[in-house]
């Protein structure tokens, strides 16, 4: 834990909450169900529940469609979790996984006003996970899928977007990315740089490594390099998953082999996304005016302190250092963009129309601690949803 | 639809409720999703989410049992449906039964405080329901199951329950029950009656008629008659599915057969469990002082006014007459009850405890035209939780 107390961006440091605050926090859960109209009278009873609500289940049978008018699940998100990746913890299970689902059903209703409910799966089949969200279709409006292990969450996001007829998303991946690029957008830019010209290296091949290089090169970025547990993820590797392979054929342009090391020296851009660390040298051996995005939580992958030392430009996943990279800049508003639009998927160009909104909002503020906004900031839900929504419609999805 | 605008013991006949009025009643549907806790600052950010919800995972992944304690599934109701018997309204399929299921939800949240999501699943498949919830059982802490065709339920409530280690009930059969034996316990009260004596005629074999003769069973009444499409369930019919065989065999003493003709002459009570009707002679051919529930909704088995010129109590399921027998009344306070007592199961004496309660609210009011409360009477909910918690206690599933 940081002892950093006085660090800008931010009212409080985690060292100054208590385990018991923490605690007392969670106690019963963070969210509650409740009434959006008044059941007081037996009028109210009627209207709400029968005989009233007969006409309405008349009225959806005969018509499917207007279960999006006259049911709540039409702005309902389920966040959806086998519990086998959270946060930095691991597989520790679906019971475990909850805290954080119900906090991310919190953060979807105070950001983009939108309801959500957790739905941890006691199954880490995939077949199983993706047949359980087909029955529960009806039940949603939308699936973010959360905290699914790498990689499994690629084939489960994708089975399920071709499952549903409804916006889908892997946060772990796409949130993460679409912050990333706004960040690396806001970086480039404050350096009076272009995305395209930087060399990047990608420190983790886990769900948001792959979803982050994926962005970067829609986005034009030409040089990114991968690096996974056993150094460079290159086509001279004989020891790689698919998934990897694949992404070895669509990277490292300059065909490195090696380690860190190899790939760090003269790069512009380091980009952590595993559960590791990086040597203070090895962020030396970068190119002048050097990018470190060392996101790994709660401990970066070097301390942002230590960065700073060749680094022109540092971000973090922490709240207690400036430029943090919270995917909650990102998930609310493509959520509410894609369910405004009534998107019938999310599709990349409407994931890069989120980055460059979340890039929009801090572009006249921009300073090497401001390359990204606050997470806090009002702006950015509504700025992403509009971006979102109109690229759906753009795209014929909505 | 009745036209009474001055009946007793409610404020609105549904004829007085617009269409319009019902369908804006239910726009955007009756439920939302609430933090339990503020979100306001990044100190906020870091105790309802990351990094300080890692602490709480972390305890929930080493000792289980703190889920109840630090997630909302403790006190949350999955209200699961698969849309095959809906209200009157037969087979509409999971999507028109989601403003139904709301309503439930609704309901559990103003009567009884408990938090409630609509599930609703596109299957009908016995062991695909069983096997889903089986997989969400850890994002939940109860399952009211509502409105499953009979005699899929009663397998899907059996298997459910076995399956789950929390409380499981059938609402359509056991709610029903529960407010059955509650009403003829006030009615025969009023007449000075002891229930063992009574004749009483069911009308109907599916979920409600197979659990309220159940309950009655247990209650200690002696002679119910069960009717069915075909006539009366007894063990000469060679026609009858295996629960409806099974019944026969606990049902009918006297050994009548044939239709309802037979079985109301001279009977003392009718209860209406179908969406069928009765013709008035039958009625007329009861026992003096007869009792007549016609519970069929909206259009009870005989319009009450009709009734009550053969009986000497009468009650329906609509809110427009007095004696509304009204699940509401039931279901909140069983639910609330058992998770209050931690209750691994919902068991018979349970449900017994329950309609001793709702009874025992009005002991001291009764009349033939308030032989139950009112479902809106504010003592009943707490009244039924805190016997249910007893009686789990007692029976040792606490």
């Amino acid at each position: 834990m940081s002892s950093v107390t006085d660090a800008p961006n931010t009212t409080a440091s985690l060292s100054e909450i208590t385990h018991e605050e923490i605690f007392a926090g969670h106690l019963g859960g963070k969210l509650s169900v409740e009434l959006s109209a008044p059941l007081d009278s037996q009028r109210d009873l009627s209207i709400a529940y029968t005989p009233g609500v007969a006409q309405v289940s008349r009225a959806i049978a005969a018509d499917a469609a207007l279960a999006k008018r006259y049911t709540w699940t039409d702005r309902l998100v389920a966040v959806v979790s086998d519990g086998t990746a959270v946060l930095g913890l691991g597989d520790i299970g679906p019971r475990a996984s909850l805290p954080v689902m119900e906090g991310k059903a919190a953060l979807f209703k105070k950001f983009a006003g939108l309801n959500s409910i957790p739905i941890v799966l006691d199954t880490k089949d995939v077949d199983e996970i993706v047949e359980t969200l087909i029955r529960l279709r009806p039940s949603f409006g939308a699936v973010n899928l959360e905290d699914i292990s790498a990689p499994r969450c690629f084939e489960i996001e994708k089975r399920v977007i071709e499952a549903l007829d409804c916006p889908v998303m892997h946060d772990d991946q796409h949130g993460t990315a679409i912050v990333v690029l706004a960040a690396l957008n806001g970086a480039a830019t404050v350096q009076g740089r272009d995305i395209k010209d930087l060399k990047v290296v990608v420190s983790g091949a886990g769900a948001a490594g792959v979803a982050c290089t994926n962005i970067m090169l829609a986005a034009g970025v030409t040089d990114v390099v991968v690096l996974d547990s056993k150094g460079i993820v290159g086509t001279d590797r004989t020891d790689l998953n698919a998934v990897k392979a694949e992404l070895a054929s669509r990277s490292n342009p300059r065909k490195l082999s090696g380690g860190a090391a190899d790939a760090l020296a003269g790069a512009d851009v380091f980009m952590g996304l595993s559960a590791g660390t990086i040597a203070e040298e090895l962020i030396a051996s970068m190119a002048p005016e050097a990018i470190v995005f060392a996101m790994s939580n709660p401990d970066p992958e070097i301390h942002p302190e230590v960065a700073q030392k060749y680094a022109a430009i540092v971000a973090t996943g922490r709240s207690d250092f400036p430029n943090q990279i919270n995917n909650v800049l990102a998930f609310p508003g493509v959520f509410k963009g894609a369910l405004d639009a009534g998107a019938r998927r999310i599709t990349e160009g409407m994931k890069v129309a989120a980055a460059n909104a979340i890039f929009g909002v801090v572009r006249e503020e921009l300073a090497v601690d401001k390359i990204i906004p606050s997470p806090l900031d009002p702006r950015v839900a509504p700025a992403v949803a509009e971006a979102v929504a109109a690229a759906a419609r753009a795209e014929g999805v909505a």
